[in-house]
C-alpha cells in the first residue's frame, strides 16, 4: 500500500541538535502497522512548560480533549503518541483508553496523570486498546535518549511519504536556545483523513501562558495556512514543550516582550518549515502552490479568500494540468464571500500579470507563463482592490494520486 | 474532447408540452463550438412576468448583472442564452456586449431593452463579440415555435453529457397550468467551471413579486442544495417566466395564498428534478449521493453540515471507492463549524445504522452495507443530536473522471 515519496520531499531530514531535558524513544507495538515503530515517548525533565493548539472540529478525538484539558496546568513531563489508530469517535472507551495510558505513565514516571500529553493518529471509530502503549512504557523509558529525533519523526508517520522535522536557534537572555519540531500529516493511503500532528521542543525557559501566546501566533501563520483538501481532522494537534534549561529571562510578563523577538522568529521559522513539509506531502501532490492575497478588507478576509482559492478543486486540477487557468482563480475569489472589487482585481501567476482591471491583461501571453506552470512551485498573487488586508497560504495540486489514495477500499 | 454520457442520466428527455405565449428557437452561430446550436431564443408574449435567482459570487458575469438589474421591472419579452463564452470577467467590453444584444433584440422585437433577459456560459475572461448573437436574431425570431423544448435544452449545453428538462402540471384558479424547465451544468471538459443555468416557463398568471417569492423558496430547496465540487460559478442563473395565459386568480396578494399551493408544489418538483439532473451530470460522476441531516440547531445549521459532508473530497472519494467510511462523515460533520453533540451523533448509510452515541454501532456489520455502496444511489443520514434543524442536499462522488476533465489542458 506504500506510495512513492513525494517529489516535493526535502532531500534529507535536517540534523536536529539535542535539547537538554528532552529524551526520546520509539517502539514497534503493532497497533495497526507491522514491523515499524508506532509509539513515540518524549520524556521531559521537571519544570517543563507546555502550550498547545488543537483542531476546531466539533467531533475531536479523546486525546485532543485530554490535552486541551491538561493544558490548564501548564506543566508537562511526558508525551506519548501512537500511529495507526486515532482514538477518535470511540465514545467512552476512547476516554477510558486515554485515562489508562495517563495513569500507567504517571505511575511509571512518578508524575501526575495530567502531565502526560497524548496524541493518536490513524483509523477513526475503532477502539484503541491501551495495553499496546501501556506495555511499551518500560522499554521506551529505558531506551529514551537525547538524540533520537529521526526515530521520533518516523514513529508518528501514518502514510506520510517522508518524515518531517525542522530546527532553528535563537538568542534568549544572552544564551543560544534550540527549537526542534517534528510533524506528520497528509500522506495517507486508505484508512482515514489528513491528520496533522506536530510536536515542538525547546530548551528555552518560558512560562506556559507566554509560550501559548507565542505558539498561537506562529500556528496562525503556518499550520493554519495550509490545506490539502479542506478536510479538517478530528485530531489535529500542535504541542510546544519548553524544558527551561536555557535562556531564562528575569521578569518576563508578556509574549510581546522585545527580548522574545528572536525566539518568536525562530519558532515561526520551525512552524513554517513543518507546515510546508505537510503541504508538500499532500496526498498525490506533484506541485506546491503558494497563494498570496492582498488588498482585502482585513487580514481575515484575505485569509478566507486565499483558502477559497487553495481549496478549489477546479484551481487545483488546473495546476495539476499545468494550465494557467486564471478564470478559475477569479471564480474562487468570487465565491469566498468576502468583499472584492471585480473591476479592480489583479492576478499574477509566477510573477506575470495575467489579469487587471477586471479583465485579461492585454499584454499577457500564455506562452510566457508555461515554464512557471511546468515547475514544482506555483505562485499565485491576487489583489482584490478593497483595502489593506493580506494573507499567504499554501496547498498542493489535486491529481489522480489523491483519488487513488482515498478512493481505494480500506483493507 | 467529448466525455461519455453520465451513467446517472435519465433514459430519455421528458416530453414537454407547449406553453401558450412561449416560442423557442436555437441556432448554431460558432461562438466557440462548431456544428452545434449555441444560441437559444425564447420569445414571450406581452404580459409575461419574470423572477430570478443568481450566483452569490462577488465576481459575477455581465449578463448576471444585467438580469438582476432588469428584474426590478418584473416584465420580460425575450430570453437570449449563449453557450461557449460566459462573458464573465470581461470588464467594460462585457457590459457593452450585453447592452448591444439588448438593444438589437429590443429593436427587432419592438420591446424595451430591459425586457430582454440574457445568460452566457462557457469560457471566462474572453471578450464575447455581440455580433454572433445579434446577427442570429432575425433567423431565430423567424424559426421560433412552441414545441422546440428539446432544441432549447440542447442549445444551452456546454460540456454537459445529457440535456436536462423537467415538467409538471398543477391546478390554478380551476385551470390546468404547465411548468416547463430546462437546465445546464456540471459536465465540463477543460475550459472553465461548473456553471449552472436553468430557465423555467409557465403559462400561469402570477405577478412578478409573488413569482419571485415562489421561485426563491423553490431554489432554496433545490438548486441551492446541490454541489459537485463546492466551486460557485460566476454565472449561476435561474429565471422563471410566467406568460399569464392560464390560471388567472383574482385578488392575489401573497405567495402564501392557499390557492397557490398546487403551483408551488409543481414548481418545487420541476426545480428539484432539474437540480438532481445537474448533480447526476457532475463531472466524472458515477454515483448520486443524498445527504440528510437532522437534529441540528437550525435548518440553516443542518444545511451547512450537509454541505460540509457533500463537499468533503475524502467522503466523495470513499464513496467512489464503494467504501462505507463513516469516519470521514464524522470528520466532515465535525469540521462544519456548527453545533453537534459528538456523543449523540447517529449515522445511517443506506438505512443501516453504522454509528450511534458517539461510536461505532456494535451491531453494525460492514458486509450488510456493501450492496448499497455498490449501487448508483448512496444515501447518508446523520442526526447531530442538538435540536430540530434539518436539511437535505445532493452531490456526486469524486472520481478519476473529475481529474481527467479538469486537469487536462484547455485547447
Amino acid at each position: 500500500m506504500a506510495h512513492s515519496v513525494s517529489p516535493l520531499a526535502p532531500e534529507a531530514l535536517p540534523e536536529l541538535h539535542p535539547i537538554a531535558g528532552v529524551r526520546l524513544a520509539a517502539a514497534a507495538t503493532g497497533i495497526r502497522y507491522k514491523g515499524r515503530p508506532d509509539v513515540l515517548l518524549a520524556l521531559l525533565e521537571p519544570g517543563a512548560t507546555v502550550a498547545g493548539c488543537f483542531t476546531t472540529s466539533k467531533s475531536r478525538s479523546a486525546p485532543v480533549d485530554w490535552c486541551a484539558a491538561s493544558l490548564r496546568n501548564g506543566a508537562a513531563r511526558a508525551l506519548l503518541v501512537n500511529a495507526g489508530n486515532a482514538n477518535a469517535f470511540t465514545g467512552k472507551k476512547g476516554v477510558a483508553t486515554v485515562k489508562a495510558v495517563a495513569a500507567a505513565a504517571g505511575k511509571a514516571f512518578r508524575v501526575k496523570p495530567h502531565e502526560i500529553y497524548q496524541a493518536s493518529t490513524g483509523v477513526i471509530g475503532e477502539p484503541l486498546d491501551p495495553s499496546f502503549i501501556v506495555n511499551a512504557i518500560p522499554t521506551l523509558a529505558a531506551a529514551a535518549q537525547e538524540d533520537a529525533w529521526s526515530d521520533a519523526a518516523r514513529a508518528i508517520m501514518t502514510t506520510d511519504t517522508f518524515p518531517k522535522a525542522a530546527t532553528a536557534r535563537a538568542k534568549l537572555g544572552g544564551k543560544t536556545i534550540t527549537i526542534n519540531g517534528i510533524a506528520k500529516g497528509s500522506g495517507m493511503i486508505a484508512p482515514d483523513m489528513a491528520t496533522m500532528l506536530s510536536f515542538i521542543f525547546t530548551d528555552a525557559a518560558i512560562p506556559a501562558k507566554i509560550l501559548q501566546a507565542l505558539l498561537s501566533a506562529s500556528v496562525a501563520k503556518s499550520f493554519n495556512c495550509i490545506t490539502v483538501d479542506g478536510d479538517t481532522s478530528t485530531s489535529d494537534t500542535v504541542l510546544l514543550f519548553a524544558t527551561g534549561t536555557a535562556g531564562k529571562l528575569a521578569g518576563l510578563k508578556s509574549a510581546t516582550d522585545p527580548r522574545l523577538a528572536g525566539f518568536a522568529k525562530a519558532l515561526q521559522s520551525v512552524c513554517h518549515d513543518l507546515a510546508l513539509q505537510v503541504a508538500k506531502d499532500g496526498e498525490g501532490a506533484q506541485k506546491l502552490i503558494e497563494i498570496a492575497i492582498t488588498g482585502a478588507e482585513t487580514d481575515k478576509a484575505a485569509h478566507r479568500i486565499a483558502m477559497s482559492v487553495a481549496n478549489s478543486p477546479l484551481v487545483k486540477t488546473a495546476i495539476a494540468g499545468e494550465d494557467a487557468n486564471w478564470g478559475r482563480i477569479v471564480m474562487a475569489i468570487g465565491k469566498a464571500g468576502e468583499k472584492a472589487v471585480r473591476d479592480k482585481l489583479r492576478i499574477r501567476i509566477g510573477g506575470i500579470q495575467v489579469a487587471r482591471s477586471g479583465m485579461r491583461d492585454p499584454d499577457y501571453k500564455e506562452a510566457e507563463i508555461m515554464p512557471h506552470m511546468k515547475g514544482r512551485d506555483v505562485r499565485i498573487e491576487a489583489d482584490v482592490g478593497v483595502g489593506k488586508g493580506k494573507a499567504r497560504v499554501w496547498t498542493c495540486d489535486l491529481t489522480h494520486g489523491y483519488i487513488d489514495i482515498n478512493g481505494s477500499y480500506r483493507s
